[in-house]
């Protein structure tokens, strides 16, 4: 079947259920970002691969909400697939709901599969459809009837890691948790979210490509803690140090079961992070206490052993993304490099360094006009040469057993315009300013998001996307509940947060410009105005001086780029060879 | 009675109506900033007299919660009051109520007067508290009977501006609110804040110190408009061009019978601007729709008629204020000079200007360590002589009736420490930081916050109070929906607000600067990133160059610094004498 015939197929059930409109989000049943192929479902119904979107389907019409990052994808991938492109205005906003409000009359019906929608966003379609009159019915997966070679749930291998990694045993964790869940007076809590999961269990696995995550439910009582988890998936050993630590171990399609019998008691479940389906069952007896939940907090929070580590892996990632920069400007203008054998190359030297487990998410390679596209990533149809010519967009990132990394680079192959090398300055005026950024106890990442921002606001320049998210431990690349961008998340940034900062700048097939480091938050000084804190960078690889108008830079930006390249050359010459050592020396010189 | 019998007299009753606690907040029944002397209750029962705070009171405990801003004055101003100062920890937030909730046992009661309880703070205390079973009991009034000789509601006349001052007509503006209401499906629009009703009726009054406003409140349907009023305060011709209008005139009392017969309809209310009292009385069959008065929004955005006034208006505070400074300089150290004197004497200057009509807030006049409370006010005890040396910092403004001012100087009285130098530059950094911004359509006054304050925070320098406020157009000079502060406020900064910029630092019992402007938004360029805004500066008056340290800033603060003095000596001049222009041109030689 192709698109058009899915459509058709789906528009066939619709009709014959009496549903006027069906909603398929981009989410698996623990509302993951990444998802695990089983629940491709937009990529199934559209051919649509963008990380982001909501497919919303009438008798009459068919469409993909997505926002700016994905617009051209967009437009080239559902051509023929019977769906239209709905730009969003806001990043994430659900607005089709007010494009349903506005379109269906009273009496209609309003589906989806309740699996893969969050109790908050369930609870939204109510809020807002209900008034006008529109009915909401969920369990109605309407794919699973069409979608005929719908791949398995995964079974890959879930392992512990040891607490000289994590710095943080579980029963320590499952302490701190069950504290928290007394405060809250929650006689249970559900976890829904995979890396929350991960965390707590210290537990890794690699259900979903790019998170080292493995599907899994916990319900955590006072005394109890029950891990819903395919057996499988567990060694023997990793089965009993689990029940040694008092976790009772069920199969994970289970989870419902048990939370249906539930009765006369409370449970704190995460809205954004739970799906609805699981809230449906439970008893009209049990209370929810709905909250983010309490490991979102903690996770965030590394500890001196996360941050050793993290450290650590930094240096092997520089290491790893130094040889790549090294080769491709030897190679480059000789050897056929394209966006996707770049990707590959940069793999190959992430690969062969120790503990490293796989991407933490798909490199996107942008040259020249490709660069404009943030979340670009390179296909046979759309890949192109590299030439010694214009700018080259590289952001990447590895998982390591000892952390995640995340960086982007923007190099100069040659012959730049003065625009830009302007935009490049800017740009990088932006990270500077951002992660160095001295601030009191209680900003918000808000606050931090305009102090990056300033220097291209102030030459009438800005960029999309938000400055920055919160990074996990060997985990996900996204990770909250903090964030760096102009949303008013009330949510201060502490010490021990790992976050990105990336500003950037895109002009439209011309060329892309992205400056990515991640930042530890660190306490600086304390004194009668307040307890401050500002950031150590903790990416370790050379910032590309060629592009860099000094003009554009105070000293204390100029400063900072030849110190911070210093400190590249400093911190990973002792695993680099001469003629490496050599070439990073050269390039690294002050400007 | 002095406080302590006050006080003894509150538990009295409160024992024999079973009260546990009793809340009294600082408001009237229009849920105002500024009161009236009838509604200055915790003055009444406390002695103290700031404008921010609350009153709690138990069997065994009586506490005034209070910000940062009176921590000094309230210790002063509650000895042998019986009340203790209990410090907030974030300004206006109702931190009592967990006080509350954590002392009182289930089945106690908290009781307040209705009339003084803004609808969303007694949703605010009914939610938290209920749960943990303490009951809430309203209508409440436990001073009437104590308060004796309990001052009268003001009888002030009330007067209508000419469209040749507001810019739009009261038909005008009734026909957009209308519209509004439509859009919200409310029936019925009650409003009870007095700027709102102001601004809506284009009426003024002086029932409120320092704020133009007039006691009433308006119930606005599609097919009427009733303005509640004292039928007295208005003029023979003023009631006529009213119901000429179509507008309903009933005695004030009476909004409270009026809302009680409506039924089966909706009504639109500010939880935030109405009384508890008010809501209570509806019906059951009153569908109440809670959201921001729209005249909140419409009167933000000035038009241009208001903008062209308050410009004109900047130039009369400005000669005001520019004469004040120079029989300061020219009597400073000769004369008898005293925080009260210097209040009177700028007083005494305005009001010589054409339209004045009084000031727009007590001035405060802080020297030396008098500056370093923010909202500080001379006092006959606590007032000091001006002595040539030191810090002195003066924030006024008055109410014309083509504008409100508000502006903040600090001068130089001679010879200023290093420190005092470095801070005072360090805050002009920020004011021309803030006020000189541009930033993207869609920006909140948080990200102009940090935008202002990072050339503090740079230094481990910080201020903690707001960066500005909304500021009306001969209104009140606090004026929401926009603030320019850290508390994740949803409003977009738009074209025609005006706000003020005031970054600030106080080192206590040594000094506290100030420097304040308002600012004007502005459109700017508009490009393929954004359409983008900026401020046009509105205050006219010098900015002392003495104490300024070059060094810490940058040749674009200079070069801002040195114009805009030009500009004030430009835009002055005009009015000022020729000895008066001499004085302000050598005031204003470029540093």
């Amino acid at each position: 079947m192709n698109y058009r015939e899915r459509l058709a197929a789906i528009r066939e059930q619709m009709k014959e259920q009496g549903i006027s409109a069906y909603i398929i989000p981009s989410a698996d049943p623990h509302i993951s970002e990444y998802l695990p192929d089983r629940y491709k479902c937009i990529y199934f119904a559209s051919g649509f691969t963008g990380s982001a979107g909501t497919l919303v389907i009438t008798a009459d019409f068919a469409g993909l909400w997505t926002d700016a990052r994905y617009f051209v994808q967009a437009v080239e991938q559902l051509q023929d697939s019977g769906y239209e492109l709905v730009k969003l205005q806001v990043q994430q906003a659900p607005e089709y709901i007010q494009w349903l409000a506005e379109r269906l009359k009273a009496g209609e019906v309003v589906a989806f599969d309740a699996k893969l929608i969050s109790v908050q966003l369930a609870q939204l379609l109510e809020q807002e459809l209900s008034p006008v009159g529109i009915r909401i019915a969920s369990h109605h997966d309407l794919l699973e009837p069409v979608w005929h070679d719908r791949p398995a749930l995964p079974a890959a291998p879930a392992y512990l890691l040891d607490e000289s990694v994590t710095g943080k045993s579980f029963p320590e964790k499952l302490t701190e948790l069950r504290a928290v869940l007394r405060k809250q007076r929650a006689d249970y809590h559900l976890i829904s979210s995979l890396d929350d999961m991960a965390w707590l269990f210290n537990m890794r696995g690699s259900d979903v490509k790019c998170n080292p995550v493995v599907l899994s439910f916990a319900l955590i009582s006072q005394d109890k803690a029950v891990l819903f988890i395919e057996q499988d998936k567990l060694k023997e050993e990793e089965k009993l140090a689990l029940e040694g630590f008092g976790v009772e171990l069920q199969p994970y399609e289970e989870v419902e079961r048990v939370l249906a019998e539930l009765e006369a008691c409370s449970i704190l479940i995460d809205p954004k992070r739970t799906c609805f389906a699981l809230y449906k069952v439970l008893a009209p007896s049990v209370k929810v206490v709905q909250n983010t939940n309490p490991t979102t907090f903690f996770k965030a929070i590394k500890n001196e052993v996360e941050i050793a580590n993290t450290r650590k892996t930094m240096v092997k990632d520089g290491v790893a993304v130094t040889r790549f920069f090294k080769w491709l400007d030897e190679n480059i203008g000789s050897a056929r490099i394209t966006e996707i054998s770049v990707a590959e190359k940069l793999l190959e030297f992430r690969a062969a360094q120790e503990g490293f487990v796989g991407e933490s998410f798909d490199t996107i390679a942008g040259y020249k006009a490709h660069g404009a596209l943030p979340h670009y990533k390179a296909t046979p149809e759309s890949d192109v040469e590299l030439q010694a010519d214009g700018l080259f967009l590289l952001d990447s990132g590895g998982q390591y057993t000892t952390g995640t990394t995340d960086i982007t680079r923007v190099i100069s192959l040659g012959n730049l315009t003065e625009e830009e090398k302007t935009d490049y300055t800017l740009v990088l005026r932006g990270t500077i300013d951002g992660s160095t950024a001295r601030f009191p106890k209680g900003t918000r990442g808000y606050q931090i998001d305009a102090i990056t921002r300033k220097p291209l606001w102030d030459h009438a320049r800005n960029y999309g996307h938000g400055t920055g998210h919160g990074v996990g431990f060997f985990l996900n690349v996204h990770e909250g509940p903090h964030v760096f961008n102009a949303t008013p998340t009330p949510i201060d940034i502490e010490p021990g947060m790992i976050t990105s900062v990336e500003p950037g700048l895109y002009r439209p097939e011309q060329y892309g410009i992205r400056i990515e480091n991640l930042v530890l938050t660190v306490p600086d000084v304390v004194n009668d105005f307040a307890a401050f804190y500002t950031f150590e960078t903790l990416t370790i690889a050379l910032i590309d001086t060629a592009p860099v108008k000094k003009e554009l830079l105070e000293p204390y930006h100029i400063n900072w780029l030849n110190r911070y390249n210093q400190l590249v050359v400093e911190k990973l010459s002792p695993y680099l060879s001469a003629e490496e050592s050599a070439w990073l020396q050269e390039k690294a010189k002050p400007v």
